[in-house]
């Protein structure tokens, strides 16, 4: 199931690793648990196999769980023994019912398993075999428009920066979080792209250390002079005048822009806004959830304690400690300067400006 | 060198474990780089050793690294080969010297040397062998004083708390970091013993996890209830109302209460300014710089970045990623709400708070 390939060849120009390849009937997915240190890359061809893959983190980042969600959905379809569509939608809707319980707080996850039922839903008039044909097309569909989204996202976005700037990142928000490019990490690259002063400082991003594993070596491998610190020298950074703004990703927003994301975006915000500097979020329209008024509805998964207590194989803290491990917090809107969105930037009051930008992705 | 102690055996009854120990000629001392999962201790008879010992962490928490600098001081002069009192002071200022290279930023270490020097002087008019036995006398005092120091500071923060009190400390700034007993976690103790019931979150303090190494374990060897979570979970934990106040330990603190602590310190500050939750440094009267007017001249300490990009001979990070580590951060008093010394707490006006105290020492 592993193929190793080399170093940097899977690196796109400027434009980050793709973190999810397809092949007729085979998902590939590098393994993001290894990364940086080996760069393995496992074939799914079932869909209780994605959804243990999304639980277990091989691929994260609310965007390419929603990518690697539709992938695992059209196995799902696919390997469905019926020839009676009312039955086969009844099938479906199971298989998206557990790809759904991998991961509880990034909305892209339901986003897309929704997308592909109204999608099966809408060629109820066709034979199973056609329908579950449009099934792998429209999975294709939702990988090839993320990267594009992506790259709208990164050029609306880099117009907000100055022609110097260096931009503090959490967790990785990036080529490797999405279909391609990445969203925060995505305006990082669209400003070095458009001739930009950049340099990042990459927060490692605790438990899962996303930051040093992902987001450094995504950023090396472009070129885009990057520092790693711990999470805890952010403020302390800021104090000294070195950060110009916080660019960070999304997992899922509220109607009224309170923002889901890896835990310690809050912090950020908080500190952010003690030093006045400019806080942005950088998600597409799927990102938003309008049915939610505010962030304090966004469930907020814990994972295992295990995730703080040890690294790999070695223990870190005392036996039998008791440990909280939210992998999120809400951020409030009065936090965020804008969200930057592949239809344009919201700024202002959100309740407004979000649904006016969502509106340009239905027309 | 090594001694292996079996678990518990050295837990002082509600005092936590006592990091330095001194039988006749020899320092012991607990290697805190290999706890929790190893309780060994190593012992010093030369001042160069313990020079690196406080260099590479083995010793640490201010009070505790002046504690071992009295001990290396004595050790250094009681290898001075001669007779001569003003040859002997010369040789053990040198001696002084090289201890205080070993760490920057803490100034208990400077002044348990200082302390060491004016004592050799004030023996000036005895004979070598004489000025070496005070010198034996005044290392075992400082040791001994600073514990009853932690309690007396104990005593003090304790009454600032409520009967039910959530508390979030980062770093230890324990029985570990000291001579015994603790200042900041000396507070939680004094407060656990007079029957108040106390919850602690431990911060486990990224790159060197003190927190999750050193905190969690002494405070689970007490008894008092205590979770771990990732330093950038703070934020998230204080905008839920699950924290009452914040307590800190303190490297330096300058003449107008601008407090130097462990990288992280100051982003708590400013989190716990924004949920309006109080601020406490808890720090021996011998840690205030009345030489400095404000932090700013607080000399900060940058270390090795293979603490931030490995964990033992695990990387975690890609290879020559550039990095930041700060051991300290400057903490501005504005967001200090009391400052426990062993005199008392010193509220409102540090500038002139601070001296009052501190003239409770003299008298």
């Amino acid at each position: 199931m592993q193929t190793n390939i080399p170093n940097r060849c899977a690196a796109a120009a400027g434009g980050g690793v793709k973190p999810l390849r397809y092949t007729g009937g085979v998902l590939q997915m590098i393994d993001q648990r290894r990364l940086p240190t080996e760069e393995v890359w496992l074939d799914y061809r079932d869909y209780r196999e994605v959804a243990e893959a999304i639980r277990t983190m091989v691929v994260r980042g609310a965007p390419a769980i929603g990518c690697a969600a539709a992938f695992g959905a059209w196995f799902g379809a696919r390997d469905i023994d019926t020839d009676s569509t009312a039955a086969f939608l009844e099938q479906f809707a199971a298989v998206c019912e557990l790809l759904a319980a991998s991961r509880p707080t990034a909305v892209n996850l339901f986003w897309a398993l929704e997308r592909m039922q109204s999608f099966a839903r809408s060629h109820a008039d066709r034979p199973v075999l056609q329908i579950k044909i449009a099934l792998e097309y429209e999975a294709l569909a939702i990988l090839e428009e993320d990267e594009r989204i992506n790259r709208a996202m990164g050029e609306h976005g880099q117009k907000l920066l100055p022609e110097r700037c260096r931009i503090l990142t959490h967790c990785n928000a990036g080529a490797l979080a999405t279909g391609g490019y990445g969203t925060a990490l995505g305006v990082i690259r669209a400003a070095a792209a458009a001739g930009k002063q950049i340099e990042v400082f990459a927060d490692e991003t605790r438990p899962f250390l996303q930051g040093s594993r992902l987001t450094a070596w995504e950023l090396q491998r472009d070129g885009i002079p990057t520092t790693l610190i711990c999470d805890n020298m952010a403020g302390y950074l800021m104090s000294q005048g070195r950060v110009d703004c916080v660019i960070v990703g999304a997992d899922r927003i509220a109607a009224n822009g309170d923002t889901a994301n890896k835990i310690g975006t809050y912090s950020l915000a908080v500190l952010a806004k003690e030093h006045g500097i400019p806080f942005y979020v950088a998600a597409p329209i799927s990102t938003i959830d309008f049915s939610l008024t505010d962030g304090r509805q966004i469930p907020i998964e814990e994972r295992d304690p295990r995730e703080v207590t040890h690294i790999g194989e070695q223990r870190l803290a005392p036996e039998d400690i008791a440990v909280y491990n939210p992998a999120f917090d809400v951020t409030p809107a009065r936090l965020i300067t804008a969200i930057i969105t592949e239809n344009g930037v919201a700024e202002g009051d959100f309740v407004h400006t979000l649904p006016e930008l969502a509106e340009g992705t239905k027309r």
